[in-house]
């Protein structure tokens, strides 16, 4: 993959090599991704990120990690207070602001858009998020974290727990984990929100071993890697079932201590609201608050290779 | 004019001479408005960019302008979170910021309210729109983009086409366009949305000639410049009527390639809605979307010239 | 005091050289402050200015004191646009963005949540403002504005008119002037409205002279610093007798200049709504707005210290 003046709209784009170039540069951006070191590779260089969706942190993410390379950051949030609600098209309204700009970051709630900014801005795009679509930089940083919690992602067993229909990091991040060799993937879910078919069928054909189970403690007894979601009650018709099924998909220490391995290293993309207690957080394992730190040196690295950054003052 | 520490509030303020030294000034500035060259000549200077109406192309327009010279940017959007809607007056408001900040861009719904804020202000103001009123640099972005298309502001045809009346930016670009010579002026408008008839009087106190039409081939037939805007149907108190007018002043490549001169330079403020067509855009003369990325350099050119900085840079 | 990684949560922290060590830094960053002169000692480091209460003068004022250093700001603004409104605990978004930035504002409704970020957060926290509870570095700007413009605290008579149960701002400054030597207080404001008992048990019990009364013209008499508030009229049930009682603490001209003494020193946190008169603004003591700019130093001077930048630029 060509990085300078790409888009990143979908996982799928990333080959392994990819990949590696990637997390290599991540990992060399650590020190300026805490601020340690300093410098301004991205002077007089703007981003505009663009949340025409709320999400707090991934907003945050990306304008700090800008920042931090000396950028400046032009931000703007929620629909109400664009022109998208006087009827403009997108694509209007992203060829203008890919006029100002240098690079634009676009959460979107539609599926789809970030791949029709892409189509008509000259700089590179970045998908934060397109509704049921993708949030690729998401499975970056996830994939990142585990081989630097765990110094590789080869020979990794992962399980994913919770929302595997819906869960669209858990998508992103299962495609991604087929890159690697001697990957086994577990899933627990309830019946209703199975990873779907089309990801199954897939993961077959590439010959990935998988298992399914609605036992979240078989579920765990094997993994390297636990991968949380959230199971959202509306996402079922009777109230008292989805209060059970809920209720079986949460991830305490009890659980951990005694089914899972001890080195296990647990994920979650948060916000984990009652399926992530809290009592797991002291655990070595508890990944996740690095796991969303993470979001900076991978981000940093993104703007770098999409810009043609040079490198050579690492 | 002097421009160290003055306002910009209304176009009525410019001369031709003014008007020449913006654009040079911005035209020197094009290879940092697009990043290429870099510069921090407004290194601890901020902007407090305060749009208590939304207006993301505009901010972000005058925010990434403060930018790339350099500098910071503090940005408030909408009235409900400030303390005008605790019942704080806009002059006491701008009295606070303005001993925070070097300069201020203010977009407020309200006539007038830019001319209040720059009297309590010591810091020059910038009005980005004050409701009904006027958005000067709009105008002075608008007149820049002609000069930049045809090489010349003298002796072209302007055709003005869509709602004349409540159009702030019609009303700032005729009046800028007085200032040059060998103009004429075409204005095609539903009766009920003609150019205001004070105007009318001015141009014609001033000699320019101007013809009023409401056959929309007629009105592009001579024109080396078209301006277009949008036409509302809630201006119109009968929905049929409307929606027969509205359509009357749609904007088509068929009327162009048929109609108007091989070089017609294509305007329009944008947002559009339904009133220039798509398949307009890749006409040569489709010069809009240029027209609003030079926002970048003029208000560049308007932070220097307000904050008396260096130009020796360039 | 040592400075360096604390939080400002609350004002009782801070001892009378806690206060002189801020106050001289302040001083020193005056020009840069102003933008007189430039410094970029925050060069690569970023402040995560979370404003989950709206608080525009505020909000840009922190922003503005980063951004004067060389710093970059991510900003957010309202409940709605956080994971806080899909049901995140506070400690969970401060661990996820204190892992972004390397010093937080916080201004959140309730009390008590400054202390909770502070905790689980391992870089500095600011209390912006918790609710109900205190807004330290408006406290120090009021303390630093008082000196400023008398040169010396010690010997000061200071009046606090209007709201002194529930203006937060009063129960701060009243706390911050008991470390400073001949300081005497009157207390103005209905009797519904007294500063609240333990308050007053606490100036008596550190042997500082207060008076009360509910005269507006006794209170002012003998006042060097008059420090006024608004009184709201929600707080009063009788509407009649609302409009008397805020009626009855309205300063203005006319109560100065025949009831003050000459040199008095006007403060106000604002906004005001109809308890300062306009008309005093330009009385020379009038030093509300200068006190609300004094509050670009006084957090430069906070940001430096809890950062442990190197002063020796100055």
């Amino acid at each position: 993959m060509e990085f300078k003046g790409a888009d990143i709209i979908t996982v799928k784009d990333f080959e392994r090599p990819d990949l590696e170039r990637i997390f290599a540069l991540a990992h060399a951006l650590e020190p300026y991704a805490c601020g340690e070191k300093q410098s301004d590779v991205l002077k007089g260089k703007v981003l505009g990120n663009l949340f025409f969706e709320a999400s707090t942190r991934t907003r945050l993410s990306f304008g700090t990690a800008f920042l931090r390379l000396g950028g400046g950051v032009e931000t703007t949030v929620g629909v109400q207070f664009s022109s998208l609600s006087k009827g403009e098209t997108l694509g209007d309204t992203i060829t203008v602001i890919d006029g100002y700009v240098d690079v634009i970051v676009l959460r979107h709630p539609e599926l789809g858009s970030a791949r029709v900014a892409a189509d008509v801005a000259k700089h590179p795009v970045i998908n934060g998020g397109d509704g049921p679509g993708e949030h690729p930089s998401q499975a970056l940083l996830d994939l990142y974290t585990i081989e630097k919690e765990r110094g590789r992602i080869d020979d990794s067993h992962v399980t994913f727990v919770g929302d595997l229909r819906y869960g669209r990091t858990v998508h992103s991040l299962v495609e991604l984990l087929t890159r690697y060799d001697g990957i086994h993937i577990s899933l627990a879910s309830p019946e209703s929100l199975r990873l779907p078919r089309a990801m199954r069928k897939s993961l077959e054909n590439k010959g990935i071993p998988f298992t399914e189970t609605n036992d979240l403690k078989q579920a765990v007894k094997d993994a390297d890697v636990l991968y949380c979601t959230r199971v959202q009650r509306e996402r079922f018709e009777d109230p008292t079932e989805a209060a059970r099924l809920v209720g079986a998909y949460v991830v305490d220490r009890e659980l951990l201590v005694n089914h899972a391995k001890d080195d296990l290293t647990i994920l979650h993309p948060l916000p984990r609201h009652g399926d992530l207690s809290e009592d797991v957080d002291d655990l070595p394992g508890a990944a996740y608050f690095r796991q969303a730190h993470n979001g900076i040196p991978v981000r940093m690295a993104l703007f770098c290779l999409l810009m043609g950054v040079d490198s050579s003052f690492l």
